[in-house]
């Protein structure tokens, strides 16, 4: 059995960069080249719509796979279209992995006992695809309810190879509602992020990272700083770069020296660049596959430029 | 449009009880009565699971309907069994509203900004049951992402007259893990409390009751009755009687003096009840919803014993 954090490092170190394209599919910004002849959002059926989606994401998969280690489905979107559209969830996960990415499924689930690993069996595939129905390499997590609810999903993980990306401090403005309390002198976020740490170091095998992750912000730079050295043996999924407002150098903490410990997200700022600038006004409109690939590759540069991860490339 | 506070209690009124049916269907548990012949869990397909999820809990439904208010599915189990265990829980859902009850769906959702948009438009329908595809009358939702983030979970309710419980002290063994961590001079649980309070409050509409609920566990009885004080306005959803340990007298502190303001949870002590004693003696495999509904009216006698529920009955 390859641990998560192993196939994540090979498949990062392969691609030489730590970018994560997000799936965050939104009807009403789809690439008019794949709409049916008079589609309307407002009119559309699930069914048509699910087919949307997943037409839409595979082909950002074709674009995407030969540059990148890792994608993000982000569970809601799909969620929103129904049966129909936990079906194209699982169809694009599939069609990822076959594609040899990385996949994180982004459904931030959270709850006790054996409803917990009812949840972990559903989306933790870990290395054989087929061990869920959503296949996933890796899921979010929510901690709130507790560190014994993340135990069946750590044993879940640990047993099939996958890995848990545990939401430690999150990229939106109010994140600091409960978050950034101060209790016993630190913040809730730091003694979550001991708690992840502690499960993570359980799953490393004696190698620097374990299998149990972290979400931290981008739009939090000092944070990322910090938790990146409270918790040494964690691998970080970082939310919030490009339309959230975080920049390359803003997540050069999430790294180590070699380049590692992190994946960066960007969702709309890849998936969607035919609708913005620079993108819109070079490629035309059947062209949104190139403006993908470009905006894939810059954000690759970008990267290397302002992080360790340029020594990914050595 | 009727608030859902105002939906919740005329059903409480008319039933006169707080009970909710938990609907958690599990393979191995399922009666042997409505099993096909030779069928095995283990090698079961995800559909044929999934249609025997929906036949056991609309049978569950039609013995309950007339004895209680409100029943709530677990989403996580319908999820294990995939798309078609999804399409199983919006026929379970739809089946249970056109038998009068209130429906919460125990998803546990939790996402940012329009994210958390996508998962409010899935599964509040509100008032009526054909705007969203899981057409529930409330979501549970986790917290610790922040207020903001709960904050469209609301509008959306608001919108069409659903309601929320926001997890604040959870039935589980670890719950305090991170809830119960001291903050300000009060626990993390009580800062959650209070914001959600103040939600509530917004959409009380001169009422008592607002629509957004918290989720209170029957297990921790002393600070059950505490989050009764701080959350005047807050209808509670307590799970953890039964099976998990609490008793009548332990939930007598969430209601208020007219017997209102909450519903308890019970699960796998109702709708498995024909493999547990007494039920099991008394019932033949074949009488397994005889056992149900046995369970369910001993229930509501034992909160009408211990609580203040008695006085729905006036």
């Amino acid at each position: 059995m390859n641990t998560y954090a192993s196939r994540l490092h090979a498949k990062i170190r392969e691609k030489g960069n730590p970018v994560c394209v997000g799936l965050d599919p939104r009807l009403n910004q789809l690439p008019t080249a794949i709409l049916p002849v008079g589609f309307e959002p407002s009119n559309a059926t699930w069914d048509v719509s699910a087919k949307l989606y997943e037409e839409f994401c595979c082909r950002i998969v074709d674009v995407v796979a030969p540059l990148v280690p890792v994608v993000k489905p982000q569970a809601a979107f799909f969620e929103e279209l129904g049966p129909p559209g936990t079906l194209a969830l699982a169809e694009v996960i599939r069609y990822a992995r076959a594609a040899g990415l990385i996949v994180i499924c982004d459904a931030k689930r959270g709850d006790i006992g054996s409803t917990a690993e009812a949840y972990a069996r559903a989306y933790l595939a870990g290395e054989h695809v087929d061990s869920a129905v959503w296949g996933a390499d890796a899921l979010t997590v929510n901690p709130y309810l507790g560190t014994d609810t993340l135990q069946p999903f750590v044993d879940i993980a640990t047993e099939r190879g996958a890995g848990l990306y545990v939401l430690v401090r999150t990229s939106n403005p109010g994140a600091g509602t409960f978050q950034d309390r101060m209790t016993d002198g630190v913040r809730l976020f730091e003694h979550v992020a001991g708690a992840v740490e502690a499960l993570s170091v359980q799953t490393s095998e004696g190698e620097t990272y374990g299998s149990i992750g972290a979400v931290v912000g981008a739009t939090y730079p000092e944070e990322l700083r910090q938790l990146r050295d409270i918790m040494p043996h964690v691998p970080l999924l970082v939310p919030g770069y490009g339309s959230q407002g975080g920049s390359a150098a803003d997540v050069a903490g999430a790294f180590d020296a070699e380049g590692l410990g992190a994946v960066v997200n960007s969702s709309r700022g890849i998936i969607f660049a035919a609708n913005q600038e620079p993108y819109r006004s070079q490629y035309g409109p059947e062209d949104w596959e190139q403006a993908v690939k470009a905006a894939t590759q810059a954000m690759i540069e970008d990267l290397a430029k302002h992080t360790s991860t340029s020594s990914l490339r050595a």
